[in-house]
Order: C-alpha cells, then sequence, then structure tokens
C-alpha cells in the first residue's frame, strides 16, 4: 500500500476505534509512546489509554477534513498530520481538532504510535 | 537548552524569518526536506523555498498561539506541533493555522526541518 494509503487506513482505525471502543486503543501505542494532549504530556500505552478513556464525554465522534503524510526517515517511521472536527454530545456544536502521529514500523505494514500531540482549535 | 526551549526558539525564528525574508528560510532546509503545504508536496530546500516565496501575499505576520514538542526517536529529532493566526494583508481577517515540523540535528543545538506540513483550519 502507498503512503497516503496506509495513512488513511491508521486515521480511519484510529478514530473508529477511538469512537467505538476508546479503551482497545492502548494496543497502538508502546511503553515509548508519548502523547501531548492539549498540553499535558502522557508516556506510555497504560498512561496514554488512561487519559483517554477518562475524557470527559461518554460518546463521541470524529469527522476527519484532511490527511497529510510523509515519511520521516531511514527508520521506516511515518508522519501523519490531521485536521478534522469532534463531537463529544447530541446537539453540540463539533470542535474543529488538529492531530499528529508519529508512526513506527512493528512488522510489514503494521505500525504503532510513537508519538501523538493533539490540539483543538479554538475559533 | 531544553526541548521545549529550542523549540520555542525554533518556532520564534522561523516565523520571524519567514515574516521579515522568506527567502532566507531556504537555509532551514536541506536537500532531503519535505513541505506538504495545503496538499501539495515539495522536496528540497530549492523548491520549498520557492513555494514559500511565491505564496500570494508580500506581507504576512505569523501570531503563534501553541507550540507542543515530543522527541522523534534515537537519532535526535524532534516533533514541533505549532497553532496560531497568520495575516496576511492589512486589516485583513487573521487565518486560524496549524503546522507540524520534524526537526533533525545537524550539531549541538542545532536543527533543519526534515519534514513540514502546513495547513490552514477552515472555519
Amino acid at each position: 500500500m502507498d503512503p497516503d494509503g496506509v495513512a488513511k487506513a491508521f486515521v480511519d482505525h484510529y478514530y473508529t476505534t477511538f469512537d467505538t471502543n476508546r479503551a482497545a486503543l492502548v494496543g497502538l501505542y508502546q511503553e515509548g509512546s508519548m502523547l501531548t494532549f492539549e498540553g499535558s504530556k502522557f508516556m506510555g500505552a497504560a498512561a496514554i489509554t488512561g487519559k483517554l478513556t477518562s475524557l470527559p464525554f461518554a460518546a463521541c465522534k470524529h469527522q476527519v477534513t484532511t490527511i497529510d503524510c510523509q515519511p520521516s526517515g531511514p527508520a521506516g517511521g511515518m508522519l501523519v498530520f490531521v485536521s478534522g472536527a469532534l463531537q463529544v454530545g447530541e446537539g453540540e456544536h463539533p470542535l474543529k481538532f488538529s492531530q499528529m502521529f508519529h508512526l513506527m514500523p512493528v512488522g510489514p505494514g503494521n505500525f504503532y504510535v510513537q508519538n501523538d500531540m493533539f490540539r483543538l482549535n479554538y475559533g
């Protein structure tokens, strides 16, 4: 699969998992993974998933607007840069967000999230 | 300098250069550097600077809102994730943007831009 295809498949999988079974995101991170969420820093799959599952909304839906990707260097990593909107409750106004992921390979066509940075885009 | 300090110094330098002498940005990229600007891809310092200097506004001013950073891996790289607003003419409404940089070391405390992805955040 070409890099753009890999990036789109990852993004689809990530946000579908986030919106349907947030605790299962733990499988996408490793011990050295890092998340910066609205400026707060978390390290390791357990701490990252703990943060994501404790966000103060039960249901949410991500809608992706743009996906950009580039190879990050000789180690075979891939940078994925996403913009979109996040609806966190029935009838709530969607919140615009930007997020970047640094994916590292763990096998052919298989990646984990080494770096994750998320920001809401306040209007 | 700590990583957050390095990221802030880079971001200050990058946007000050962009706003005052855009052609001088060439010194921050190398032959293998990549830019994705609103979905269009450019590779190499000359092509990237060519794109940036041909943007259809003579004067601009970046205002930075947030800077997040994380180390990208064992090669000593650093991921910098920026949100801000860009004013492209007198009296124009500022445009919100998000941008990510992957900085790679070229010496102690000295980095070049390996990856650069820019998106306007349309309201």
